[in-house]
């Protein structure tokens, strides 16, 4: 029960979209207990997005909410592959990238909760 | 101060909105003090969603954000009353919906805080 | 590393986005430790949102998500200044503004975690 909200400020292609989805499906699994199997993405591409007082240069903000806690451990694998991605995939450079993670208790799906 | 943000995969109708305004208006009441007096809400459809790596079948992220704490003994009722209204009303199967709550106790409104 | 998420109902001109942009990039400082020179913020403008059962009046939703925690003493000066910004440059009443504030201790930026 992850979900990960990803922004970004630039135009994103289909293709773009795909090579996001496959790589962040095998990242989330850095976090204990979590895969695609149970992943949901949301993307959003030019998104009016200001880092440090400019819009002008690409920027992200990518919410990683997760059921449970986070091990502090493969907190810096995950922020370390997230940015790595964004940097690939969608030329944004890792210094104008936040990785913000969400932790949660309270979570439902298919009518009931976890 | 309840505020749910749903985001859906699908486009929705004007009449559809107000169907899902009506009914979340109603059901926010299921989780103790809440009442759609205080009620916000943000509809995005269209929204780029995966679930399980797919991106064709309808999906939601509801997302339900209050001010204090929600007692354990209301998610269950409120998870499957959000199912059920997003189901019915806009044909999203409940496997394919995450309803996921938030707690804050800092939230402001009218210029102060409660 | 705080980061504003802001959410309106109203259309927003490049002019209202600078002088909004210009305005929270001072008032972020109103919490200790932060400024702008960290700061990320998104606008998205024309939401879909309701407030009380009614979506014809503007309103206006804004997250301030930081990395840590913000004194209390600092949360009354915040919203008041917020909601003050908002009401000024989108004419949005107070009485139609939400801030919501959340905490996080992970948080990632440029590879690794603060």
């Amino acid at each position: 029960m992850p979900f990960i909200n990803s922004r970004v400020s630039v135009p994103m292609t289909e293709q773009q979209k795909e090579a996001l989805k496959q790589q962040l499906g095998e990242a989330i699994s850095i976090i204990p207990g979590k895969s695609e199997q149970w992943l949901m993405l949301e993307f959003a591409d030019n998104c009016d997005l200001y880092f440090q007082g400019d819009n002008t240069l690409p920027a992200a903000f990518v919410e990683i909410k997760v059921f449970g806690s986070i091990p502090t451990d493969s907190l810096d694998k995950m922020t370390k592959t997230i940015c790595g991605i964004y940097e690939e995939c969608l030329q944004i450079k890792k210094d104008r990238i936040y990785v913000k993670y969400e932790e949660s208790c309270k979570w439902g799906w298919n009518g009931s909760n976890f």
